[in-house]
């Protein structure tokens, strides 16, 4: 059972990240081949400084790092160190009808949006596909916006696998079964996150960097102070029960379910005020992460380790990537 | 000064072909340094048959070497070897408006055809400036139905340079000159290849393997003979003097130039027959092309040392364009 995902190197990562979606990655680690990876290929669609994009994918993963991930069993990897991803794009966008292309979330958002596409907006499910197929994924933890995208690649490597393995009649599910079987690119399943409620931000809305309202895992203690005492309440005095809020939710996320029984309970009968809460809140961040932010402080003073475990996820990569494209090579007639 | 040159892998090459482009190309090898390669990627966006793409991905290279393309100078590679090209293509890609894309000739024709785009259709100029901006060619020799993919080649190359290593100003002509010097995507120049005119087929039309009026280059001597006695022709009779038509010009290609003054005298002065002429051509075809069609019948026999050819030139070429991909690596901040 081997298990693909992807984060993108956008920088300092917050509780919105942490919450909804890599602590579910994290988990598998223990029980699938896990591989993780760190979409620089997929920034450069929007990224025109390499500078940021490589202290981010630097960011990535060590927070994949500090958080928990053990690179002696989960592969850690760039998804730029493997040349067998864009070949794939390539081979498969032959493929891909422009049709499902133009439908794509992402493209028909921006698109919607006036944003000008460009070539990459376009590419994005192709490649997200080829990152997926490379490694014959067996499954891939999506959230809702991605399911589409998940289909995609089932779609395309069903056409692949039609195109030039098996010929065999698609109309007929017990041959369409045996014939994926027999297919060079192994159709993925998608693993629906049963995501925490979105993690909501200092200000009420969906925690998130261009927001400005985020919580962030690895900043300086101070910064992370003025983040949580910074978090928008309302004027409930302090005897009354308060209502359900941002700073109720963010406590609910971060405090071990004990203490949060009791939080729940004085929150309901009054008797508190948010600047306390929101001490508490802070009390429970330093006591979950504080074991991660330790190794954060120390992982990123040794550029050379992580550059080490990166080099090695790519081989080991490389690896598993290298027998299913050597068989679509094959299978086209290239090389 | 590098010129590159690619051809399709689409079978047995014919006189078409040859006096189309192959002829000059080959002259190109003795002025500069040349590379040349047989684009196996862009042939899957309509190939769907593996044995037919090696076929004609072999039947290309062979061609290359029988008409005298000397590979300790030339280089000779498979674009499908080149990993370097399909991450330049997504690079590069990040950069390039839809729009462009849309009006590209190819995906118009195409689509005004009522043929469903794929997106290896749409991707097919991205793929071709991957191809020219890879190594650094200096010049690309093109048809006149080819300028745009070279328009697109240096405007993306600009867009890359502006984008990621010169700061100037675009509207200075003088800064936009050393801003692409200093860049590290080289503006190729187009070359436009004085063609020929058409080389028309055995049926008067454009010579193509499509419209089934070919004269192939390679084929048995029993097929080439029938080939040039099927070139239709009219019913003027033996005395009279001849119209121009496919016969006349093909002979124009094929003959040497003193022999043919003589036919021309002839032909325009009556008193021989379609037949003479047609034994006259046949007999210039095996005289202008015994040298390579005896070097063919060499090389099939010796796939392993056309193999060898390609691995070297694979190797070579990937040498010219590692410093470029490196450098384009660097600028957007990925590896």
């Amino acid at each position: 059972m081997r298990i693909l995902s992807g984060v993108q190197p956008s920088g300092l990562l917050h509780l919105g990240n942490y919450y909804g979606a890599l602590q579910q990655y994290l988990e598998l680690q223990h029980e699938e081949q896990a591989l993780y990876f760190i979409a620089d290929l997929h920034a450069l669609t929007t990224v025109r400084d390499a500078a940021a994009l490589r202290t981010g994918t630097f960011e990535a993963a060590l927070a994949f790092l500090s958080l928990g991930l053990d690179p002696s069993k989960a592969i850690l990897f760039r998804q730029s160190d493997i040349p067998e991803i864009t070949e794939l794009l390539w081979i498969l966008g032959c493929l891909v009808p422009l049709s499902h292309l133009e439908r794509a979330h992402g493209y028909k958002d921006k698109t919607a949006r006036g944003i000008a596409a460009n070539f990459g907006l376009v590419a994005y499910p192709v490649l997200m596909a080829a990152d997926i197929l490379a490694f014959g994924a067996d499954v891939v933890p999506v959230g809702k916006d991605q399911i589409q995208h998940l289909e995609f690649a089932r779609d395309w490597a069903t056409r692949f696998n039609l195109a030039f393995v098996a010929r065999y009649d698609p109309q007929d599910p017990e041959a369409h079964r045996q014939g994926n079987e027999r297919g060079i690119l192994k159709l993925p399943q998608a693993r629906l996150q049963e995501t925490a409620a979105l993690v909501p931000g200092t200000n009420g809305q969906k925690m998130s960097k261009s927001s400005g309202n985020t919580i962030d895992l690895f900043a300086d203690d101070d910064s992370v102070r003025k983040q949580i005492m910074g978090i928008k309440t309302d004027s409930t005095s302090i005897e009354l029960p308060k209502p359900d809020n941002a700073l109720y939710r963010l406590l609910q996320l971060v405090a071990p379910p004990a203490e949060f029984a009791q939080i729940d309970a004085s929150w309901r009968s009054g008797g508190k005020g948010y600047a306390e809460y929101k001490k508490t809140l802070l009390e429970c961040f330093h006591a979950r992460f504080a074991a991660p932010r330790r190794r954060h402080e120390e992982l990123i003073r040794d550029r050379g380790a992580i550059e080490r475990i990166l080099a090695d996820g790519a081989q080991r990569a490389r690896a598993l990537a290298a027998p299913v494209i050597d068989q679509v090579r094959r299978a086209v007639g290239i090389r």
